[in-house]
C-alpha cells in the first residue's frame, strides 16, 4: 500500500502562481500571514495528514463508527487524532483572533485541508462542518453566543454540526417540517427528525454544537418560514461548564457506500432546548451566506480524494510489471512505461492540477471579496467567488470521482479487491458530487443565479482575462495548444452570451435549465485549462529567471499541453449540449423514458 | 426498491431494426429460429430474470459466498436459482444440437443474457464462463472430450471455469508459470496458483470443469509456451460417474468492491490431473479464439447493469418530490419534471440504447462471420466482428459505470445509502471495464491489430455505411442532428486514415498507442450514434407503414436527437486526443508525474 505524500510544493505554487495569494496578503487583513508562514503551515499540515490521519484511513473504512444506546463512538483512533488535530491549531486557522483564531487567508486553509481530505476524507468532514458552524456564528450569532461558543469551536474543544436535511427536505430545504416552540424564557423547544447529519454525534469531544433549521409557530410555509437555532449537546451551566444532556440524540448511523469513518447520523430532537441564531424566518438566507464556503470546501474534498487516488495509482504503475515497453524495449516493464497507462496518469494529474487551481482561486476570490481595498474591488471579487463556487464544487468533485475510477482501472484486477485500497477512494469520492447541493443543483445555481448577477459581469471579466492569457500563449506554444484554447474561449463566450439572452426571456426558463449541466462543465473545463496555461506561463518566467527546479517547472509547461490535447476539445461538445433546449427534453416524456 | 422489468420490446427491436438478425436467420444455419421464437425466448428469459434472479441480487451482495475447508458455498439462493436456470435450458441456447444445445443465434443469446446480467450480474457470470468453456471444447476438444464434457456443460449439470490469471500474469498472460507435467498415461499433473477465478468453486453443481493455462516441461518462454488443459473437479470413473476429488481447491474468495455474489477464487493446483486440450503450446491462441465471445459477453454485462441502474433511477425520479417544476408549475413536483433530471435520464437511456445496439450488432456479425453464405461475406462479417468487439467490450462497460454513477446521482443523498440499492450497481459495474482484458487492452487491441487487418477494410466499410445512413437523415431531421453526424463521421474518417498511416510506420508505434483510448471512444461514440440513427429511420418507416406503437417509435426518433446533442459532439475532442502523440506522453516522465 502506498503512503500519502502531501503535495506541498504544488499547493504553494498554485496559491502563488495561479490563485494570486499575494494580493490577499497585500490587503493587510492578515497581519500574521506571509509567504514563509504559508510554507510552514502547508508543511505542518502535510506532515500531520501524512503521519496521523493517513494511517487511520483504512481502519475508518473497515470499522466505521458505531451508534449504540444513543451515543456514537467514532472509528478506532479517530477521537484521539481529532484531539491532536485541535491541539495543533488546525480548527482555528481562519477564525478571528478575538475568538482564538489565527486569522489566516481562507485560501491557505483550503490548501491545508486538501491534505486532510487526501489523507482521510471521512475524518476531514468533522472539522469541515465545525468551520461552517463557526462561520454561521461569526456572521449571525449574538455577542453572547459568540462569546460562549466561538472560542470552544475555534479551539476545537467542541465540534459543530450542520442540521438541515429531513427525509422530505433535501435539495428543497423549503419543505422542512422540524419545529421550534418558544419556551417562554427566550429559548425554544426543537422537535423533529433530521437525516444525513455528518458527525452529528461522536466521542471525540465533550460537547457538540448543533446548528438546526426549524420552523417557528405560525411561520410562513416554504423557504421563508425557516429559522436557525443553536442546540448544545450538553446544556451549559451558568459558569459555562457542561450540565445535563440536551434532548436530542442519534437514532442510527447510515450504512453508506463510502466515508465509513464519518458518522452520518439520523438525529431525533425531542424537545431539545435551542437558541435562535440571527433573525426569525431568516434561517435559509443565513445558511446561504455560509453555503459558498461549504461548497468550496467540498470541492477541495474532490481534489483531495483525487490526489490520493492518483498517488496510489502512480505507485502501483511503477511496481506492477507486465509486457514490453514500446519506449524502453524492456520486457516485463513497469506499466507506467506503456503509453496508455502514462496517458491515463497524465490526464489524472492534469485534471487534479486544474481542479486545485480552480478551488484555490475561488478561495482567494473569497478572501478578496471580504478584504480588498475598495468597495468596487470587493464587488468584483465577490462576483468571481460567486461564479466560481458552483464550478469549484461540481467540477472538482466530478474530477474526484473520475480520477478515483481511473485509479481503480490502473490497478487492473487488483483495483477491484478491497485490500488494495483503490476501491475505497472510488467509494469515498462518490459522495462529494451529492452533498452540499448536488452537482445538478450547482449547475442550476450557476445558470439561474450566479451567471446573471450584475448583467453577467463576472463571466465577461473572466472571458476577458482568458483572452489576455491567450495572447501570451504563442510565446510558449505553437499550433494546437494555442488553437485549442482559442476555440475553447470562443465556446465559453458563445454559451455565455446565449445563456444571458435566454435568462432574460421567461419563456426560455426550461432551455436555461436544460443547458445548466453542460455550461458548468464547459466553464470548468476551460477555466481549468486557462489556469494551467497561467501556471505554465509562470513556470516559464521562473525558468527564464533561473529560479526553481527546472524539470518540475518544465513539467508545468507540458501539463497544459496534455490538458489541451485531452480536455479542452470538449468545449465544442459542451456548447452543443448547452443549446439542446428544454423542448427536446420535454419530448423525452415518461412514456418514452419508460418505453 | 424498484423491481426490474426486462426490456423485451427494445431487445427485439434492436435485434431486428439495428443488428439485422433476419440476415442471420436467412443463412439457414439456425433451423429452429424464427422471429416468433426470438420473441418467445426473450419473453421467457426476461420473466426468469425478473422473477428468479432479480430478487436474489441484494442478498448476493450482502451475504456473498463463503470459502471454508476447501469448498465454496454460493450466496443464499444462488445454487437453487442456477439449477432452475439450467433446467430452463438457458445454458444451452447456442450450443450445437448434437451436444443437446438449441443452436440459436449468438445475438439472441446475448439479448437474453442482458436480462440475466441486469437482474443479477454476479449470478450471470457463472453461465457466462460455462459458455466460454463450451466454446473452447467445441473448437479444440478431442472427440472424446466433447462426448464426455459437452453434454454436461450444455445441459448445465456441470459448470465451466476459465483459469488463466496468476499474480504475475494478468494483462500479460505470457508471463504465467503454472506447470503441467506428463504423468505417463497421457494425462498431466497441474501445479500452480491461479487468481481471479470466477465461480472457480461453488455448490450449485456436482462438478466443475476447469480450463487451465499452464506450461509443459521445456516449453518456450513467454506466450508461445502455454498450453490449455481440462481438469475436472471430480475425476471421472470409467462409467462416467464422478469419482475422487481432483487435487485442486479454492484457497479463498476475494473481498471485492462488488459482485459479491460471484465467488472470485484463489485456486491452488497441487498435482491436479488434467487433459491437454488442442495442441501443445497453442493454449494462448486457442484462448484467443474464444476471447472475442467472452469480451462481447462482458460488454453485454455493461449494458445490463446500466439498464438496471437506469430503471432504478427512473422509478426514484417519479417517486421523489422536491421543488417546483418549470414545466408543469407544480410545487413539490416529482424530480423527473425538472429538466436537469430529465436530461440525465435521457442521456442514460440514449447511451444504453447505443451500447445495446453495438453489442447485439457485434453478435449478429459473429453469427454471420461463421454462417454467411459465401467466403467473402464471412470474411467481411469477421472483419466487422473483430472491429466491433473491443468497442462492444470497452465502450459498453464504460457506459455501465457512467450510467450506474448517474443513477446514484439521481437518488441524491439516498444514492449513497447502501439500502437504496443504487450503490450496488455502482460497485458491481466497476469490474466490467477491468476483466476479460482491461479497456486499455481493448483499445490497444483495436489500434494494434483489429483496425489494420486487411488494410483497414472493416473500418472503411463501416465509414461507408455511416455515410449512406447520413444521406437518409435529412428526411427525418434538419439542421444540427444532421450536421453533428456529418462532423462525427468526418472525425472518424480522419482519425482512421491517420492511424492506418501511423500504423504502417514503425517509428510511430508510441503515437498509435497514445491514440488508442481516444480512438476507441471516438468509434464507440459515433458508431452508437449511427446505430441510433438507423433505429430512428426504422421507426419512421414503421410509423409511415402504420405499424407499431406510435409514441414508442416517436421516442426512438427523439432519442437520436438527444444523443446527437449530448454525445456526438465529443467526436472532435476525441480526434484531438487521437493526435496527441507519444512524445508528449514521454515528456510526462516519472519526475513530472511524481513532482
Amino acid at each position: 500500500m502506498s503512503s500519502y505524500r502531501a503535495p506541498v510544493r504544488d499547493l504553494a505554487f498554485t496559491l502563488q502562481a495561479v490563485a494570486g495569494i499575494e494580493a490577499v496578503a497585500a490587503t493587510g487583513a492578515f497581519p500574521d500571514y506571509d509567504a514563509d508562514v504559508m510554507g510552514a503551515v502547508l508543511e505542518a499540515a502535510g506532515q500531520f495528514s501524512e503521519e496521523v490521519l493517513a494511517p487511520l484511513n483504512r481502519v475508518g473504512d473497515q470499522k466505521g463508527s458505531i451508534c449504540k444506546d444513543g451515543n456514537v463512538t467514532a472509528a478506532p483512533g479517530f477521537a484521539d487524532a481529532y484531539r491532536q488535530f485541535a491541539e495543533g491549531g488546525w480548527t482555528g486557522l481562519t477564525a478571528q483572533a478575538h475568538s482564538g483564531g489565527q486569522q489566516m487567508p481562507k485560501a491557505l486553509e483550503l490548501a491545508a485541508y486538501e491534505t486532510v481530505h487526501s489523507a482521510n476524507m471521512a475524518f476531514g468532514l468533522c472539522p469541515m462542518l465545525s468551520l461552517a458552524a463557526i462561520e454561521a456564528l461569526e456572521a449571525h450569532g449574538t455577542p453572547s453566543q459568540k462569546e460562549i461558543y466561538l472560542p470552544k469551536l475555534v479551539s476545537g474543544e467542541w465540534t459543530g454540526a450542520m442540521v438541515l436535511t429531513e427525509p422530505g427536505a433535501g435539495s428543497d430545504l423549503g419543505a422542512l417540517t422540524a419545529t421550534a416552540t418558544p419556551r417562554g424564557d427566550g429559548t425554544y423547544a426543537l422537535n423533529g427528525q433530521k437525516i444525513f447529519i455528518t458527525w452529528g454525534d461522536h466521542d471525540a469531544t465533550d460537547n457538540i454544537v448543533h446548528m438546526v433549521l426549524a420552523r417557528l409557530p405560525d411561520a410562513p410555509a416554504g423557504p421563508k418560514g425557516i429559522s436557525l437555532f443553536l442546540a448544545s449537546k450538553f446544556l451549559l451551566n451558568d459558569d459555562g461548564s457542561l450540565g445535563e444532556r440536551n434532548a436530542f440524540h442519534p437514532v442510527s448511523v447510515e450504512h453508506k457506500l463510502g466515508i465509513h469513518g464519518s458518522p452520518t447520523c439520523v438525529m431525533s430532537y425531542e424537545g431539545a432546548i435551542g437558541e435562535l441564531v440571527g433573525e426569525p424566518n431568516q434561517g435559509l438566507s443565513h445558511m446561504f451566506v455560509m453555503m459558498n464556503a461549504a461548497r468550496l470546501a467540498v470541492g477541495v474534498e474532490g481534489v483531495g480524494i483525487a490526489e490520493r487516488a492518483y498517488q496510489h495509482a502512480l505507485a502501483y504503475a511503477q511496481e506492477r510489471k507486465q509486457g514490453r515497453s514500446v519506449w524502453t524495449g524492456q520486457p516485463n516493464a513497469p506499466i507506467i512505461d506503456h503509453p496508455d497507462v502514462r496517458r491515463t496518469l497524465s490526464v489524472m494529474k492534469a485534471k487534479i492540477a486544474a481542479a486545485r487551481a480552480i478551488c484555490l482561486s475561488t478561495g482567494t476570490a473569497a478572501d478578496l471579496a471580504r478584504h480588498a481595498a475598495t468597495e468596487e474591488e470587493r464587488k468584483r471579487w465577490k462576483g468571481r467567488e460567486d461564479l466560481f463556487t458552483p464550478i469549484a464544487k461540481a467540477w472538482s468533485t466530478d474530477v474526484g470521482c473520475e480520477v478515483a475510477s481511473l485509479g481503480v482501472q490502473i490497478h487492473g484486477g487488483m483495483g477491484f479487491i478491497e485490500e488494495t485500497g483503490a476501491a475505497q477512494y472510488y467509494r469515498d469520492a462518490r459522495i462529494a458530487p451529492i452533498y452540499e447541493g448536488t452537482n445538478g443543483i450547482q449547475a442550476m445555481d450557476l445558470v439561474g443565479r450566479k451567471l446573471s448577477q450584475d448583467g453577467g459581469q463576472a463571466a465577461k471579466d473572466l472571458i476577458a482575462e482568458m483572452k489576455a492569457t491567450l495572447t501570451q500563449l504563442p510565446a510558449l506554444y505553437s499550433g494546437k495548444p494555442v488553437e485549442r484554447m482559442a476555440n475553447a474561449i470562443e465556446a465559453v463566450e458563445d454559451a455565455t452570451l446565449w445563456l444571458l439572452d435566454a435568462k432574460a426571456d421567461a419563456a426560455k426558463a426550461a432551455d436555461v435549465l436544460a443547458a445548466a449541466d453542460a455550461y458548468l462543465k464547459l466553464l470548468g473545463d476551460v477555466t481549468g485549462g486557462w489556469m494551467l496555461a497561467k501556471a505554465a506561463l509562470h513556470a516559464r518566467a521562473e525558468l527564464d529567471a533561473g529560479q526553481g527546479d527546472a524539470a518540475w517547472l518544465e513539467g508545468k509547461i507540458t501539463l497544459y499541453e496534455v490538458y489541451a490535447a485531452n480536455i479542452l476539445g470538449h468545449a465544442s461538445s459542451r456548447l452543443a449540449a448547452v443549446g439542446q433546449g428544454g423542448a427536446l427534453l420535454e419530448r423525452m416524456s415518461l412514456e418514452v423514458l419508460a418505453g
